[in-house]
């Protein structure tokens, strides 16, 4: 169904082994909290030996950006010096437009991994829609680049991101030694405990679980209203199979997430309206 | 599992022999192209009659927004005189804030309906993840508000909305005729033919398809980069069952979706990574 030419990604420990890659795997870095933010710093850190990094990352927070890009404004690139000895560009587009922009004009062909992170703020259940840290990771996806968003159940800018570190290596080696599925991307969220309490890695699926809106209304110094989006997390899912549950439970969950939004068995019960 | 109560809603011609529903429902109508686009005009005229309704609508395009929120910025409603009679509200936000603003500032409860469109431009295959018009329908069925985004494969301010007008009005009675499964949404799409040449509605699956990107380089007076996103859409799927063959053989597109994005069949194979 995709005719782009076959890649092997071998893990860079076998490539000895294995003469059809040579090279260190080529790795595209994002996230949605800008490029000067510690979590994206802490992912770049965690897995600077295994490949060739290349950071492209937003010049400012784009948080709940979700899958946007920027059709009517034109795009910068800048080159930053912000990682040592890592070719890092800051970009004035959302997380996707970064993704573009590095494969198009920075990289000029595709990274072997894109990762994504490390997010402040868990992004598990519905928040793969809102997040701008899991569109980029999933817009690699899109471009059949196998890639992973991370995020850390902690919204502080002093996080303590070792134990999302330490975990964020861990997968990105099974990625390279698992033939991941073309078009999936995996979602990680690490608990914010003590990372000698986290008790290993669940697979899991989405929660249901969503926002239950509160605007909160103020008054501007001309008398006039303005509305501030605010809201509470709500779990609807009782399921133990899910994200929400793993981090409830200490665990880091891993969700794959796929693109194809069809509801398929909504697709033969509407069957009876062609006519 | 979603510990709401339960609400009936029947098509307004059969209220009165149903007594569990004895006022027209409420129509919630949004879009991303803004609320003086022709779309959206053409979307109020064609149901106005079928229920009560009240735009909400941004303030200005917002194509390209995906499921984007307002989180940094406070939002502003100011009501509007745009469509002869209708409760209308333009909206600071992207479109998902306007669904969300809706709810609880507007309409101080669900609507039973959020129909948002007409778009300008077709939301097929892949675009129902970088649009601002389906993010707005996407985020109503979170909030399990039976509820469809409407788009005409014609990008044009001037384009001919009577075919889809059409159609819509044919969609939201058969929505209101059927009982929607919760969480889920319609993806419409119309092509931009004659309305006589249309030859049906077809139940259909998101294609496989993508942009290729090519971002246009340019330089600014000062002699510094910037770059436009331009790319060429690429249809990879050969499937009649999808939405991209159903608008090219003139039917109207329907593809049921929904935002449970876990990938099923790598969750089972990635087991393996739990120990």
């Amino acid at each position: 169904m995709y005719p782009m030419k076959k890649k092997t990604i071998t893990h860079p420990e076998k490539s000895k082994k294995n003469t059809r890659v040579k090279e260190k795997p080529v790795i595209l870095i994002t996230n949605d909290d800008g490029i000067t933010a510690p979590g994206i710093r802490s992912l770049v850190e965690s897995v600077r030996d295994i490949g060739k990094i290349v950071v492209v990352a937003p010049d400012k927070a784009q948080s709940g950006m979700g899958h946007a890009i920027t059709i009517g404004q034109p795009l910068r690139l800048h080159k930053v010096q912000m990682f040592d000895g890592i070719e890092s560009w800051s970009c004035t587009g959302t997380p996707v437009d970064c993704v573009k922009l590095a494969v198009d004009k920075v990289l000029h062909r595709k990274p072997d991994l894109c990762l994504s992170g490390i997010n402040h703020g868990a992004n598990h259940s519905i928040n793969v829609i809102y997040s701008g840290t899991m569109s980029a990771a999933l817009e690699a996806a899109i471009e059949s680049i196998p890639s992973a968003g991370f995020s850390l159940q902690d919204y502080s800018i002093d996080a303590d991101f070792s134990g999302a570190r330490k975990y964020a290596r861990i997968i990105v080696e099974q990625m390279l030694r698992t033939k991941m599925e073309k078009h999936t991307v995996l979602n990680v969220n690490v608990p914010s405990i003590p990372e000698t309490l986290l008790r290993g890695i669940k697979i899991c699926r989405q929660a249901y679980a969503k926002y239950e809106e509160d605007f909160i209304e103020r008054k501007d110094p001309h008398g006039k209203h303005y509305y501030w989006l605010t809201g509470e997390f709500v779990n609807f899912d009782k399921g133990k199979d899910t994200d929400v549950w793993a981090l409830a439970n200490n665990y880091v969950s891993v969700v794959p997430v796929q693109f194809d939004l069809t509801h398929y068995g909504m697709k033969d019960k509407l069957k009876t309206w062609e006519k």
